[in-house]
C-alpha cells in the first residue's frame, strides 16, 4: 500500500509551485520530499540530492577557524584566489593526477556550479561562431539548466553505445558542424558512474583539439572510481584525467565530495597552460580587457560574479589539498563507505525485481560509487520517480539527466542504517504492489 | 619629486597586461599597486579599494566558529537560504527601515555582487522589451561591467544637476522609451557618498512604477550617512529606503561594509510582497518552471550560479543582524571611525590644492563616509589617477563611476594612522610639483 497518496502528493507539489513532478529539478524533488515528511510526519528515503553523508574533513574545519580567529576575514579575497590555494591546487594535481598545472592557472570558485557557469561562458564567448556546449550524457541537470540564464545552445548524446573507439566517430559527427565551444563531462559520471578510461581520454582530446574544442572535465568524484586504489599521493596509479592529453581543458575540482564540505561551496577551475594565456579578440571586445583567457576568467567572471570566494573556505580547502599530498589525509579511502552503500542498496533492489539501468562500464561492470541507476519493469523515467515517491522513495527522473534509457537515479550518501532498513521494507512493499508492466 | 618613475609604473602595468592605466578598473589599480610596491619597496597610500579597515564583527565570528564545529557544513545549502538568516533579515529591516518584508522573500546571496548579478538579469529576463538597466551616476563600475557577461545593455545619467524635484523629469525622460527593465542605484551613493532623501524616494516610486520599473536599491553603506544618528532598533530615525513608498523593489544588504565581513562574500535580497510573486511568462517559458519571480530568483539564479552560500556565512550573518535588532550591536556607530577619517582626509586634500569634486548632496553639504571625491585643476580623472600613481596615492577614475565631472574617488578604509602621515607628505610633494593646470 502506498505511504503517501496521489491527491497528498498533488496537493505538495502545488503548494510548491511545482508545475510537474515529472520534469521536476532535484531542488524540486528534494523539496516536495520534505514537504511530504513534514506535513505527514513520515520520514522519506533520501536518494535524490548528492549531499554528502560524512562530517566536514576536520582539517578543513580546523584551519577555517584559525582564519577566522585570525581577524582577515574583514578583507576582500583578491579575484584569482589566495596564492596558499592556488599553490595547493597545482601541487594536488601533480600528486593525484600527475599532470603539470601552474597555480597561476588554478582559480577558485564558489563551488563547481560557479565553475562550470564560468567555464561554458568563457568557452562560448571567445569565439561567436563556436556557441554551444556538446555534453556527454547521462550528466548533471544543473550544468544544462545554468546555460538558460546566458541563452547558450547545447547538444548531447548518450555514450552508453559508443564506449571505446566508437566514441571516435560519434563525436566527430557531433563536432562536425563547428558550433561547438566546449565539450562537457563528468569522469566519474553522474548518474551512471561510467568511467572514461586512458584510451577513450586520449582520443577525446585528438577529436577535440582537431576542432578547436575546449574539454571542461568535472572531477566532482574525483578518485571514487573504487575498483581501482587511487589516492596515494605520487604514486601510480594516477587518476585518469584530460590533462594528460592535450593543453586545452578547464578541470572542475570540487572540495564538496572528496572532502565532505559542500556546504562552504568551495571548488576550483584549473587551466591548461597555453588556454590560459591564450588571447581572444572577441573577449577583448566584450570585456573591454586584453582578451587573455585566464585573465577574463578571474577579472570578468570571477571578480563579477562573486568578487572571488570565502577566504576561510579558501584556507580550508587548501590545508585539505595540502594535507592530502602529504599522505595524512586519504580522500581516496574515505569515499569507501559509499562503494559499500552502493553494494547493499543495489541487491536490495535488485531482490525486489528492478533492474540495474547502466550496468555495463565498457568492457567492465559498472562500479560501486556515489550514484548507480534502476529502472522497473516499462516504467518511464518520469512515471518511476512518482510511483516511488509514493512509497517514501526519493530519487532522480534519468530523464533529466539526457539518458536515452529510462530509470531513475539513486544516490548512497544519505543511506545510513536506518535509511537502509526502511529501504528495504519499502521496496518489499513496492514489488508486491507491482507487477512489472 | 615622483617616487615612481613613468617607466616603472608603464612596466609593472604591462607585466600585469593592464591595456590602459587611465581606464583601469578597480581590481586592475589594486594589483598595479601592489606591485609597485613590492617591487620598489615603496609602501602606497591605499586609497582605492573599498575593503573594510575594521575587524570583522566579533559576533560573527563566534557564530561561524560554532556552526563549523557543529559538523552541519557538509551538507549543501538550500537555495532560499537557512530559515534563520530569513527570518533574522525580515527583523532587521523592521528594525531599520520600518519595512515589513517576509522571511521568504529574503534570499541570501554571495555578496551584493551576485545580488546585482542576479537582480539586474531578472529585471531584464521578465518581459523581453524591457531589456535595460538605469543606472543613477556616478555609480560601482562593477554593476554596469558586470552586465557584459549577459550582454545586458544600459544607460545612465549624472543626477547631481538633477537633485529634488528635478530628477522627476529626468527619471520621465530616461524611462520614455519604455525598453528599462531596472532602476539600479546605492544610498549612500559609492563613489560621491550622494544620499537620496524621503521626498527623492518617493518620487523615484512613482514614476518607476507608472513604468513597470523594479528599483533595485544597493545598502552597502546602509546606516552610514552619519549626520543622522540612525541605528537604535525600532526607532526613528528610520533609514531612507525605496520600500517605504513601493512594492517593486530588490534590496541589496551586505554584511561587507557594516560588519566588516567582505572576505566571507554574504549578503542578501530583499524583494517586494507582489513583486516575489508575480508570474512572468517569459521566465515560465526561459527556465521551463512557474514563471515565478520569487521561484526563479532562487530556483533558478541563486541555485544555478552557486547553489547557494557558505552555511557557516549565513548562520554568522544572521547572528550579526539578530545581535543589532536586540540592539548589542551597534553597527552605524560602529562605523563613525570611517567618518573621522573622512573628515582628516579631506581636509589634507584641500590644504593642497584639491577640490571636493561632488561637495554638495542636494541642498545640504556632503557627508562624511567611506568615500569622497576630489579634482585637481583641469585634470582629467584619467590624468589624475595616473598622476597621484606615480606619488603612491591609489585611487579610482571618476571616469570610471559615470562622473560628468572629473576627478578621483579616495575610499578612507585602510587609512590608518601611518597612511594619513604618508598621505600628508605625499599630498604636499605633489602640490609642490604641481600648479594647477
Amino acid at each position: 500500500m502506498k505511504l503517501f497518496s496521489e491527491s497528498q502528493v498533488a496537493l505538495q507539489a502545488s503548494r510548491l509551485h511545482i508545475a510537474s513532478v515529472s520534469h521536476a529539478g532535484i531542488a524540486e524533488i528534494l523539496s516536495l520530499a520534505q514537504a511530504l515528511e513534514q506535513s505527514y510526519s513520515i520520514p522519506f528515503v533520501k536518494m535524490d540530492q548528492g549531499s554528502p553523508g560524512l562530517p566536514p574533513n576536520h582539517i578543513g574545519i580546523q584551519e577555517e577557524i584559525r582564519v577566522l580567529e585570525s581577524g582577515v576575514v574583514s578583507l576582500y579575497p583578491p579575484s584569482e584566489g589566495i596564492p596558499e590555494l592556488k599553490e595547493a591546487g597545482s601541487r594536488f594535481l601533480k600528486a593525484f593526477l600527475n599532470v603539470d598545472i601552474d597555480a597561476e592557472d588554478c582559480v577558485p570558485t564558489v563551488g563547481s556550479v560557479e565553475g562550470s557557469f564560468i567555464a561554458s561562458a568563457l568557452c562560448t564567448q571567445r569565439t561567436p561562431s563556436k556557441n554551444k556546449i556538446l555534453f556527454i550524457d547521462p550528466g548533471f541537470p544543473i550544468q544544462k539548466a545554468q546555460l538558460a540564464i546566458l541563452g547558450i545552445g547545447w547538444k548531447s548524446f548518450d555514450i552508453y553505445s559508443y564506449r571505446g573507439e566508437k566514441l571516435r566517430k560519434k563525436l566527430e559527427e557531433m563536432l562536425a558542424s563547428e558550433d561547438v565551444g566546449a565539450l562537457l563531462y563528468a569522469n566519474p559520471s553522474n548518474p551512471a558512474w561510467l568511467c572514461l578510461s586512458d584510451q577513450e581520454l586520449r582520443l577525446i582530446a585528438e577529436v577535440t583539439e582537431a576542432h578547436d574544442v575546449v574539454v571542461i572535465e568535472d572531477l566532482a568524484y574525483l578518485g571514487m572510481d573504487s575498483r581501482e586504489r587511487y589516492g596515494h599521493p605520487f604514486q601510480e596509479p594516477y587518476i585518469p584525467s584530460i590533462s594528460r592529453y592535450t593543453d586545452k581543458y578547464i578541470l572542475l575540482l570540487s572540495s564538496s565530495k572528496i572532502f565532505s564540505y559542500a556546504g562552504q561551496r568551495m571548488a576550483m577551475l584549473c587551466v591548461g597552460k597555453q588556454l590560459f594565456r591564450t588571447v581572444y579578440p572577441a573577449l577583448a571586445n566584450r570585456y573591454h580587457n586584453s582578451g587573455l583567457f585566464g585573465a577574463t576568467l578571474t577579472g570578468c567572471f570571477v571578480e563579477l560574479l562573486t568578487s572571488g570566494c570565502s577566504v576561510s573556505s579558501q584556507h580550508a580547502f587548501s590545508a585539505m589539498l595540502e594535507a592530502s599530498c602529504e599522505g595524512k589525509l586519504d580522500f581516496s579511502a574515505d569515499m569507501h563507505v559509499y562503494m559499500r552503500r552502493a553494494e547493499r542498496m543495489k541487491s536490495l533492489f535488485l531482490e525486489n525485481g528492478f533492474h540495474i539501468v547502466y550496468s555495463k562500464d565498457g568492457n567492465r561492470a559498472i562500479g560501486d560509487g556515489f550514484f548507480f541507476t534502476v529502472g522497473y519493469g516499462n516504467y518511464s523515467s518520469e512515471e518511476l520517480v512518482l510511483e516511488l515517491l509514493y512509497y517514501g522513495l526519493s530519487t532522480i527522473p534519468l530523464g533529466t539527466t539526457g539518458a536515452q534509457l529510462p530509470g531513475v537515479r539513486c544516490c548512497v550518501s544519505q543511506m545510513e542504517e536506518a535509511a537502509m532498513v526502511l529501504l528495504e521494507e519499502r521496496l518489499k512493499i513496492f514489488h508486491k504492489d507491482h507487477s512489472p508492466l
